[in-house]
C-alpha cells in the first residue's frame, strides 16, 4: 500500500463506516450521470445518490458483507436527512424494480427515529421480497457524533450529486437560460 | 445517452425541479459575468443569480413548459432564502424593463410564506404584464426537504454567484487591494 | 464589456457591496501569503483577510470612493462575525501602525450590534488619526439578508484565507506532520 | 519570503494557532491515503485527520515546540467537535501504541468543556506515558470566535479527511457501487 501517485488517473475509492453490534453501515456519494445533448454540450440525465449500505454482524466484530443490502438517498431524501431535528423522525420507501415487470415485489423502507435519550439516532431498514419470500431487517444506532459526520459530509456532496458543480465550473461559464432542457416530470420517479 | 467524456469541453446544464399537482419549479445557477480591466485582468460586470422556473401543470403529470415564467434571484436575494427561519416569510419585487422604455410595465413578484402546518413554505410568483394585459400568478408548495435542498445547494452557490470563487483561486493569487474598482451604486438595481 | 476567457490567466475581482443612505460597504477576500521553504516546499507566512471598505455618501446614490476606509477581518475575527447570534454584538479594534514609529497614533474600531427591532445590525466604523487631528466615522445598517449573505461568504472563504484549502489539495497531497514549522507567538498581532 | 508562485509543484503547510498565557494549540488538516486496487484505481487506506498540537508556554509569550504532544481528530471526532452544543462536552481516549507491544502504556485523553460564562471551552489534554513515568498536562481557553473558527475549518475539511472529495471529483467520475471494497471493522481502529 503506498499513498495516491499525482499522475495517477484512475478513479478513487472512499467511504465512511460505522460498526455496532449487530450490523454496519457504509456510506458512499455516487456522482451523476451526464449525457451529450446538441453542440458537444452535456446535461444531467439522472442525479447521483448518497448510497447507504447495510450489513448484518454475524460474531464478534465480523460482519457479512454477501448479505448486505443498499439503499439509495435521492437529493431530496438527503435535504429530508441533512435538516432533521434532534427529536425529528423520517421514513423513506423506495421499490427497486418499479415500472419493471416484478414492480411492487420488492419494497424498500428506511426509517430514522430519535434515540429517547437524544444520544442519536435508529435507523432501520427493511426489505420485503416477495419473489424470494423474504424480509430483511437491519438496524443500526447513529451516535450524534456520527450522525454529524454525515450531515456535513451530505451537505457536502448534495450538490455534487445534483450536478451543480458542473454547472458552475468556471472552465464550463456559461449561462444556462436558453439551452436548459425541459423537466421532465418522469425524472423525480425513475431512478 | 452515455456519461460524461473526462475530455469533454462541452457545457454542462443541471437543475433540480419539483414537480406538484398544480406547477413544476425548476432551479438552476447562473454564473456572474466578468469583463477585462487593464493587464489582462478582469473584474465581475454583472453577478450571478440563481434562477426559479414556475411551469403550470395543464393535466395529471404534465406540465407547460411554453407558460414558464422566470423569477432570478440575486445574491441578496439567496440571502434571503437560505436564512429564512421556519416561521418567517419574505417577498421580492422585480421589474425586468426597469430604465427602458416599457419600465413599469411588468411587475413580477414572489412571495415565500411558510406552510400553517409548519411543514414547508408556499412560493407564489405574480406576473402583472400591462402591455399584455395579462396577469399570472403560479404557486407551489416546497416541503421541508425539498427547502433544504435549495437552503443547501443556495448556500452551496452563493458564493459562485458572487464570483468570489474567482478571486481565491490558487492560480490567480493576488492581492486585490489596489486594483478593486470602485463599485457603482447603480450595480445594485441594474441586474 | 465580455465574458471570461477561459484561456485567461489574468487576476480576477470581485466584492459585495451595500449602497445604504449615508455609506456603503463593499467587502471582499484577500488570499494568505505563502514562502518556500526548503526542498521547493511552501509554508503561509502570512494569512488572509476578509476586507471591508466603508465609504461615504455625499448625495443621493453617489458615494465617494477617495474617502473610503478599510478594516481587514483576521480569520479569528471572521469567527467571531459568523458565529454572531441575532441579539450579539461585537467589537474589534486595529492598530495599523503596530511596531512602526507611529504606533499607537492611528486607532481604528469596529462595532456590530443588533438593530432593535431584530431587523438586522449596525456596523459603525471608527478612525481615530492623532497624526491628521482626524476622526472618522461611518456607520452602515445590514439587513438580514444582506448579513446572510456576509455570513454564508465569509464562511466559504474562511478555510481559504486560513490557506487550508492549499494544505488539502489533492495535487499536493502530504503528511505535513513533520514539516510543519513553529508558529511564532508574534504572528497573530503582525498582519 | 516572497508570495507562492503559479507553477509551483511544491506542498504546502498552513496551521491556525491560538496563544494563550499557558499554552498554544495549533491546528492543520493530514491528509487521508490512498493505495491503488485494481485496474489502476485508487481506494482509501487510511483516513486523514485534523491534527492538534498542544505546546507549553515557557515564558511570557514564549512557547516550548519541543515539548509539543500531538492529538489527532478521527473523522468521528471531528463530527463530535463540530456539533458541540454551547453548554456541551466530550472526551475522546487514545492509545497511540495500539497494537504493538507497549500497548496501553502511553494513554492519551482530550476533554473539551464549557467555561461557565458560555464565552468559550476548555481544552484539557492529559498524557500518561508509563514507560517514562511521565503525566503531561496541557490545557487552554479556546473563545468563541476561535471555537467558531476551528469549526467552520473542520467542517470544511471533514470530507476532505473522509476522502470523499476524491470520490466526487468530475475527472474520476464513476459509479463506485460495484468496485467499492468490504470495509473492514478493524479500520475504525486502526488509526
Amino acid at each position: 500500500a503506498e499513498s495516491a501517485h499525482e499522475s495517477s488517473s484512475g478513479k478513487k475509492y472512499a467511504s465512511y463506516t460505522i460498526f455496532k453490534a449487530k450490523a454496519a453501515l457504509t456510506v458512499y456519494p455516487v456522482l451523476p450521470k451526464f449525457c451529450t445533448i446538441g453542440s458537444g454540450n452535456l446535461k444531467m440525465e439522472k442525479n447521483g445518490v448518497v448510497m447507504l449500505v447495510f450489513w448484518p454482524a454475524i460474531a464478534t466484530r465480523k460482519y457479512d458483507w454477501e448479505k448486505r443490502q443498499y439503499f439509495a438517498l435521492s437529493p431530496t431524501e438527503v435535504g429530508s436527512l441533512v435538516s432533521l431535528g434532534s427529536s425529528d423522525s423520517c421514513e423513506f420507501f423506495h421499490d427497486p424494480s418499479m415500472k419493471s415487470s416484478s414492480e411492487g415485489q420488492i419494497k424498500k423502507s428506511l426509517a430514522i427515529a430519535p434515540i429517547n435519550d437524544q444520544s442519536g439516532y435508529f435507523a432501520n431498514l427493511n426489505v420485503v421480497n416477495n419473489l424470494n419470500k423474504t424480509n430483511d431487517r437491519l438496524s443500526i444506532a447513529i451516535t450524534k457524533a456520527e450522525f454529524a459526520v454525515l450531515r456535513t459530509a451530505c451537505s457536502y456532496v448534495l450538490p455534487h450529486i445534483m450536478g451543480w458543480d458542473q454547472v458552475i465550473s468556471p472552465e464550463k461559464q456559461t449561462t444556462p437560460k436558453s439551452a436548459v432542457n425541459r423537466p421532465h416530470p418522469d425524472f423525480e420517479w425513475s431512478r
